[in-house]
């Protein structure tokens, strides 16, 4: 099970007010007196809490004898507030654009409101987790000592935006989508969206090499229904979409003051930052971060090779996953010191 | 304009007869009185023998004054047999599979019952003019001299092929679609399936670097409608889907007598080879064309630099224009000595 906390009156960067925004969240370990173990790990696109938990257990480096490690739900994500479960009128379809910067400052409320922590050892995310975890590392310099966004960058780049586009226009071709007022899940319309992302999730050698076999998936077109289809057939549409423009949206240039200046976000970051980009990941490519990183006072980048593309950071394959646990384990036993501050 | 042979009871592979068939082709150029002289040049997905002018002209490889160059059209593409153009029992969604081996078997008889001619100086294409140009390497070794495929493979990689699933399932996800007896083209999984294409038609810093801005697009959005939707909104469904078919099913190796044995296939060409992937196309990678030209006894491979990623056979860039003319003003200018023939 998890918890919420819930926002009253919470304004979103759109002017739209949810009242109040809730958030979903799960606590591994405890919080020590000095309140300096705190790990910070938000969710990924159609994941929650539970999708993390592949990294967090003891003798993991996020084992929770050591560190206080608390797994955010993202909006839209179904737990936190989503089309799926907020009260008209912002319900379903007119569910308001979230950023992941009003992500961000929910989890900010969250941290230092309700668990009065000030720093946080580690800030760590996949994908829109790793959005989320630049953007924290922009807004809360003082904060984040330690950033580790892996499969991710500070913004969506174009052609990220247009693979998103390609599957909002995908599931809402669906008719029994009905504008977002559909009586029931537009089934063909989310499988449709799955094959889509299909081809997009995992490398060209992954597929000639057949590793979905190592999956337990006998065939190409198993593997297709049995994992694409699965992993978003229960999922509601509406939620979907509203994950879906959060993503599209990222940018941490575009965060108030900084005028859409990405170098000045990026060399604003006092975190020690280690950006883990996947090999043949085919929508957050590593020139991403590499473009990125070089504007970071404490940055470097590790890219993690092999051919599982984007689900390089989804815990299914073993070796990636051990290659992830160990950087976590090196940046959580780096000392650190706050870059300066940019003027 | 261009002419048209029809073909009296046309068997396909697979057991369907079109009678009469009809492949639809354009010449440039005199065929020489010794017949040495021809260059068969197949058409791509969604294009016709117009697609590929640009590389057919005075001064450039492909020079009338000096070549004979033969353009067929792609069966499905609406001027060779087609869904669209095919009376009843084989109409519409009723039109039977075609392979790429059904094509190279209608040019076949083109190239030496309609003109006489014994051995082609060279057969290039682009993508699936490039299924073709292999094709017609392995099923025709002593006619063949050179072949230069550009942005494909010798066969479609199971990558390759869960994108072409993606197109198929987006495009009839349309209720318009009618399982494929529509009234009215399904204009809106032809939008959405073109912006599906959109994300891997070109590479990722392509769109980083706003590239499309060379073709006269102001914006991203422009550009997905004015460049992507504008290619695909004029073309029939039920051929789009026909010509995806084809593509999806090409691989050489299962050439009859072949079993399966990609190498052996490969090892069958006689031809030179000269393949050009390009360094960034993210379905027909140069992965593809690497591993398979190292079986390949007169094979080469040279990756096209640069970012245009598939769409850099497509002719918009004249860097990468100028690349694959000089590529195809080298290998006509080799000498030919036929492979011997393995055993």
């Amino acid at each position: 099970m998890h918890d919420i906390i819930e926002l009253p009156a919470f304004e979103l960067e759109s002017g739209a007010v949810l009242d109040p925004a809730r958030l979903a969240y799960k606590t591994y370990g405890e919080l020590n007196s000095a309140r300096t173990n705190a790990v910070l790990f938000p969710t990924w696109f159609a994941g929650d809490h539970t999708s993390n938990e592949w990294l967090i257990g003891p003798g993991k480096a996020l084992d929770p004898r050591t560190y206080f490690i608390i797994v955010p739900n993202l909006f839209g994500n179904g737990l936190s507030s989503s089309p799926s479960n907020t009260p008209a009128p912002h319900d379903r379809s007119s569910f308001p654009s979230v950023t992941i910067r009003d992500n961000v400052r929910a989890q900010h409320h969250l941290i230092t409101e309700h668990f009065g922590i000030e720093r946080l050892a580690l800030v760590l995310g996949c994908s829109m987790g790793a959005l989320q975890t630049y953007q924290w590392a922009v807004s809360h310099p003082d904060m984040v000592e330690r950033a580790l966004p892996f499969c991710g960058a500070p913004r969506t780049s174009p052609h990220n935006a247009v693979f998103i586009e390609s599957l909002r226009a995908t599931l809402t071709l669906d008719a029994a989508y009905e504008g977002g007022r559909y009586r029931s899940q537009p089934l063909g319309g989310i499988r449709a969206f799955a094959r889509v992302y299909a081809g997009w999730g995992f490398s060209q050698a992954f597929y000639w090499e057949e590793t979905y076999r190592q999956l337990g998936f006998a065939s190409l077109e198993e593997f297709l229904t049995g994992f694409w289809e699965s992993n978003f057939i229960d999922q509601d549409a509406n939620d979907l979409l509203a994950m879906l423009r959060t993503w599209q949206d990222a940018d941490v240039s575009t965060t108030p003051g900084l005028e859409g200046d990405i170098e000045r976000a990026l060399g604003s970051i006092r975190a020690k930052v280690l950006a883990l980009p996947a090999e043949k990941d085919l929508y957050f490519p590593p020139e991403d971060e590499m473009r990125a990183v070089r504007h970071i006072p404490h940055g470097e980048v590790r890219v993690i090779p092999g051919i599982w593309g984007h689900l390089t950071g989804g815990g299914a394959n073993p070796v990636d996953a051990a290659f992830i646990d160990a950087a976590i384990r090196h940046i959580l036993a780096s000392p650190v010191t706050l870059a300066p501050a940019r003027t």
